[in-house]
């Protein structure tokens, strides 16, 4: 029997997804699970998005432009106009989400065997498409100490070698919630420039920023044109992840021509989604501002419903709705499949994104959770109430 | 200011779009001009899938299954179970078209400088794939006088070494025309398990097969279970290529769990195309019979007025919607080009894909060029008369 490639046997599986068929084993056993562990949020899309393409008028479902339609691209930049960034259609590649944009990232500035420096816990999607570009990550441990702040830049230039092509940063983060200030991205544009480097930024939760906190995204640092490349999408903006549908934008031509050769690989981005994304640009800032609310409510009695746990440890978010969570346990991973295999209260339990797949170093994070706060408020107090039981038990087990 | 990849400088670019400026150079100009370069068919898509896409009920778009939803992969494996084809959802996956399903082929079963085998001419987008994966594209050549019937067996031994991993057809053959037949097929089933390879098909043009050929799959071969891979879409089937929705078929597991593992670091393909690709599956047997017996007729008109002019040579296409011609000049990018910016018969033009792109072979297909037949009777009709006033000219010139 032939065999699988080296670069297939590497490549991670989610770290949830390990944890599926026990939550299915519970679920079977009529156990409710309160799932925390998922970023897929429960807000409405946008009507005017779904009813765009209830509307199509599509008699021959063509390929669309490579890039995505003019129209389209034009909207996007308008957009980010507004959000006082200077781009235009021709700085922007349509992708099929944000996920392709990353592909298209590593395979345009990366080689087998280059480096990129990722600021630890991450998206562990990303170690996904680094491994599938033979890329190598190199982790750069931030702390829950500091709300996972951006490292010294000392620790990045210690690791930053002939190899090193890039630094990826998620802002607001996932899992961590962290916003970078506009000095954290301004002393990244230094390093950057200094070595010669991309500096990639996944501002997928742009949108999602709390207490009135400012985005600064590495668009905006003059003199960092070249460096910047922003990976973006629609699927958390508008409670659009099935569309599929995200961007690569980047003032660097170079940038842009190559990701263009791999997008015409792959002909053209999903029509049917692109004529939602486009529709959901005319989404009414109300729609934002209640959503913004509504995760700021969640957020808020999250934390202080957590923080009401002995020995519990809480980064507060400042964006996106993530928070990372150390709790008294030493092994995250065994304490959430004992949450799906052995415990509840009253028929109901929790199931919670162990933190140590979002890290690339071993034996860091395992003592930590991530929490996706896209639940309604009753049932998130609910599910921290369940969590402190469970977190009692599962000590004296 | 920092540099691209080797890998994005290799990257090729798309052997039409080069073309393309010349071709809306044209247009300014007041030319009008016929397509015979794109694969792009003007059938209509079938009702019910654009329906189902008008009719959905989403309120909000969420992220679907990794590998497609159970119900749209079980319809799937009955579609193949309709066409002989033995496979059950479980050996399906889901992707954002058949790009998709070929890149996470690439991934799954080749590293960083393996080999794949590809009887040359073939689609362009498969060096493009290969390039992103790192892989080396081994071409053999097939040749205009078989109509580009498989290469001998033995030409393939000679090219197989410890790097070799698998062989890629595309059957029916882009941009050949050319139908495999069941001993072809049943050839390289031998070769790959004597040598214990994949067999990688795509076999998208399953149902453009003409005169009452029968397609035989590679997934119908006994024994070849653990190396058949066949890759699939949507787009020409059902004139959907705006979708992006394809599928990976194979019943090796090690196969299905690794590409499962890409699949999951791009969460899920497009919910939208997936509605309309299930719907499609509803779309009756006339609808092919009578898209099928268009090409027929295309393709015999097309033959038959090529038949009239000198020094031309064609390969019958026995399905899919391409033809390859052999052209009386001695470099068809040249003359494509001259096409577009020197010539017109009352203020039309034709643009045609030069062939060499479909080679991996410097200086094959060089006087050949590829013609796609989707476009009406009396188009192609007067595209072919254009083409032979404009042989005259060009051989005068």
């Amino acid at each position: 029997m032939p065999g699988i490639s080296k670069k297939g046997l590497q490549m991670p599986a989610s770290p949830i997804r390990k944890l599926v068929p026990y939550a299915e084993e519970a679920k079977k056993r009529g156990t409710h699970v309160i799932h925390l562990n998922i970023g897929q949020p429960d807000i409405k899309t946008p009507k005017i998005a779904l009813e765009a393409v209830r509307n199509h008028t599509i008699e021959v479902l063509a390929y669309s432009m490579t890039e995505g339609s003019e129209q389209y691209r034009e909207k996007i930049a308008a957009y980010y106009s507004k959000n006082s960034i200077n781009v235009s259609s021709k700085d922007i590649i349509v992708t099929t989400g944000g996920s392709e944009a990353l592909s298209f990232v590593m395979g345009t500035i990366m080689d087998s065997e280059d480096e990129i420096i990722i600021p630890e816990p991450f998206y562990a999607n990303y170690n996904g498409f680094a491994t599938a570009s033979g890329v190598n990550v190199v982790p750069i441990a931030s702390s829950i100490e500091s709300n996972f702040a951006l490292p010294p830049i000392a620790d990045f230039e210690k690791l930053i070698t002939t190899k090193t092509k890039a630094i990826l940063i998620c802002n607001p983060g996932n899992p961590t919630g962290y916003l970078y200030s506009k000095e954290e991205i301004k002393q990244l544009a230094n390093l950057v420039k200094k070595h010669n480097l991309f500096l990639v930024a996944d501002e997928v939760y742009r949108e999602f920023t709390y207490e009135g906190r400012e985005h600064y995204s590495i668009l905006q640092e003059p003199g960092l044109e070249e460096h910047a490349i922003v990976v973006d999408s629609v699927s958390k903006r508008y409670s659009m992840c099935g569309a599929r549908i995200g961007c690569l934008v980047s003032k660097n031509r170079d940038v842009i021509q190559t990701a263009m050769k791999f997008a015409q690989a792959r002909l053209s981005p999903p029509t049917f989604a692109q004529i939602a994304s486009e529709a959901a640009l005319e989404t009414p800032q109300r729609y934002f501002d209640d959503v913004i609310k509504e995760y700021v409510e969640r957020r808020n009695i999250l934390v202080s419903e957590l923080q009401k746990l002995e020995g519990v440890k809480i980064a507060i978010p400042q964006g996106a709705f993530y928070c990372v969570v150390e709790l008294p346990v030493s092994n995250s991973d065994d304490f959430a499949q004992w949450l799906l295999e052995k415990f509840e209260v009253n028929g109901n339990t929790v199931m919670v994104a162990p933190a140590a797949g979002f890290y690339a170093t071993k034996g860091l994070g395992e003592n930590q959770i991530r929490i996706a706060y896209v639940l309604e408020k009753e049932q998130l107090v609910k599910a921290v109430q369940i969590l402190g039981e469970a977190l009692k038990k599962y000590r004296d087990k």
